[in-house]
């Protein structure tokens, strides 16, 4: 957790941090200074000392809400800057970065760089300053890095957030489950009270509203796939379809804290009014699996054991896994987990990208998100909640919601 | 724009664009790809050729939606990569993208990156790649680039997503408009039904809803900043601040397509119910600049002669500007207008950052948003439209809204 990163940042044998881009939307920066509209800011630190926030001046109130040192871009008169430079705005702006780690004390070691920024003005900008800062070594980790070993696990206060924004996004899962069975079945479709079938585009605008009434943001929009676009597992369900009862629909909701906080992140598979037996049997695996892994998860544990675990569980089921074949497109064919918390996706990494450093710990909050793909029978199958560690060791589920398939159909 | 790409890339000698990330809220994927559930994508663009992007599986359904030529990552078998690689990711990571540049046939030329990433990710990967493929250059224009002088002009089916937005956004402002003026004033304090102060918050989550209700997103906020807030032009307003009558409020939104398509920017300046002479006297100076402005609009002009232009005029009315003093606080503080397209604020520029390559031309998308601002006299004042210079020369207000100062109480 960031009371970590001095010790982390020595063991990266790093000297400073930096960290560019806007306090919105830009997890690196916001894991210091909060939700704010702070916009193309630069955020220095050095090892053990206290975080310093470069900011333009017609956002000082916004900046000075964050608690932090502040300084002003402004005052360095980029204007002038540009005369220096014979008006060449790519080395102008390179010496304002300059003047300003070296006023934060930074013109040697190693610095890790951070932030949402456009890849190109990223490489160009740390490129150019290292030829003006040449006893600066930048860094650039593109694994995992000592930002995101920190952000691996949350402290306390990261918690209530999480659980706040997973429990809400589970009230808006409940509305919808609510809707959906008050509406009727005619000729195996859904309708509404005016007797129009109701369609993944209606049932998408209606998440959205009931999350903008809890002020949460939903960027990447929602999974609401049936049939046979569930599955594929990130296919989003196509607006105009409609929702045929029995058919499996693959709901995966992943709304943020407005301005670009925490995520949540859950999945339910839901048939209408009734399932087929096949797709029964497929959601029991699925569930089993879930159930299985829930209930072994264990602080100080590899990460990739529960990945091999699933598919173990899968393969005893007679479903091909990634374990077998990784580029399988039916049977389990994705991560069992990842990490969650400024980004959907954090660490710890379980699939793919899981390295020995990924661990669960105490204070790790990670999905657990077990699914079955058959895209040419029409059934993708997926449960997922989200889970913290607790300092005691015990796995405690942000926000319970019951497992069934089937939604019944009260009309 | 879109169709100058080549004939750009030859001028700017790139022989080829890499773009990186998501097709989500990733202006540079976006632009090629159209807003789709795609993540940690690929695309690349050789000089003359179509794009070719590269997706993970699970998302292919979502990547054939954008028409585009698509290719598999997860057919790289990224285990057997990493294998290779005796367990080291980021060097994995690195021969990932070798491989998927060779298979497109980029080896060696002038090659440009972009894409929203974690900068360190980005220049991390980006310089391993170069010891990768030694005959490629790779280049990160960080002032301008080749891409944001393409999206600096809109073709006819970008200008219709503008234009909707923009008259979607007026749209809610009006609907805040006729709520507020049917609210009552009690003790010079603006009250709901229930004679509970209506307060920033509360707007601003109507604000939300209404844009949700369009299916708009709204990631970075609002700015609804009354009195003294208002006169700090980027301060979003106290959530639990109450509107008192006379006092002007900044109400400054930007909402954008769901998913992270075309913004829309508008400003506006309101006094409930009545306007001190002195608000008044100010948001007139405003005005009149604001329409001056939009009466000298025309096309293959410089966009620093507006910025000097609009602190001409402000001068001649005794306010102090940014043109005397860069770090004024008082007065004329900003740019008076940006591009706005797939970013908030895009080229052309007409403030610190413009070059002489910012020109007004024909398919110019750009806002024109004067405003001046005391502070210490809680006084804040903006005004702010899109304006697209049309083919046939003549500038065109994407939404037309009145100007209005004073929002008249019913009640």
């Amino acid at each position: 957790m960031k009371s970590d990163l001095p010790a982390m940042m020595k063991e990266h044998s790093l000297d400073a941090l930096l960290v560019f881009g806007d306090a919105l939307h830009n997890p690196a920066m916001v894991y210091f200074t909060g939700v704010v509209h702070v916009t193309e800011a630069l955020l220095a630190l050095r090892r053990g000392g206290q975080p310093l926030l470069f900011c333009h001046a017609m956002e000082r109130e916004e900046a000075a809400a964050t608690g932090l040192q502040t300084r002003s871009i402004t005052d360095y008169k980029f204007s002038e800057l540009l005369k220096e430079c014979n008006g060449n705005h790519e080395l102008a702006n390179a010496r304002l970065y300059q003047r300003m780690l070296t006023d934060a004390g930074i013109t040697a070691g190693r610095v890790a760089v951070f932030g949402q920024r456009d890849a190109g003005r990223a490489f160009g900008l740390i490129s150019a300053l290292g030829e003006l800062l040449p006893n600066i070594e930048f860094v650039g980790e593109f694994g995992s890095s000592v930002l995101l070993e920190a952000r691996a696990t949350k402290d306390a206060t990261e918690i209530e957030r999480m659980r706040r924004i997973q429990k809400q996004t589970t009230e808006v899962v409940g509305q919808l489950a609510d809707y959906l069975g008050r509406q009727r079945g005619v000729d195996g479709v859904l309708v509404d009270k005016d007797g129009q079938p109701v369609t993944v585009g209606a049932v998408k605008s209606k998440i959205n509203l009931w999350l903008a009434e809890r002020g949460l943001d939903n960027p990447h929009g929602t999974i609401f796939a049936p049939g046979a676009e569930g599955g594929v597992p990130h296919s989003m369900g196509s607006p105009e379809a409609v929702l045929r009862l029995g058919e499996p629909i693959v709901f995966d909701i992943f709304p943020v804290e407005a301005g670009g906080g925490y995520w949540a992140d859950f999945t339910r598979t839901w048939c209408l009014g009734h399932a087929s037996d096949a797709a029964q049997k497929l959601y029991d695996d699925v569930r089993f699996v879930y159930e299985t892994i829930m209930s072994e998860l264990k602080p100080d544990s590899q990460c990739s054991s529960y990945q091999a675990r699933a598919c173990e569980l899968f393969q005893q089921r007679d479903h091909p896994t990634v374990a077998e074949d990784a580029t399988t497109k039916v049977g389990f064919v994705h991560g069992l987990a990842h990490g969650l918390g400024l980004e959907v996706h954090e660490r710890p990494a379980f699939g793919r990208d899981a390295t020995p450093n990924d661990m669960l710990r105490r204070g790790s909050v990670v999905t657990i998100e077990p699914g079955l793909y058959y895209p040419e029978r029409g059934l993708g199958m997926r449960i997922e909640d989200a889970v913290f560690i607790r300092p005691d060791g015990q796995p405690e589920n942000l926000a319970e919601y019951p497992l069934d398939l089937v939604i019944p159909l009260k009309n």
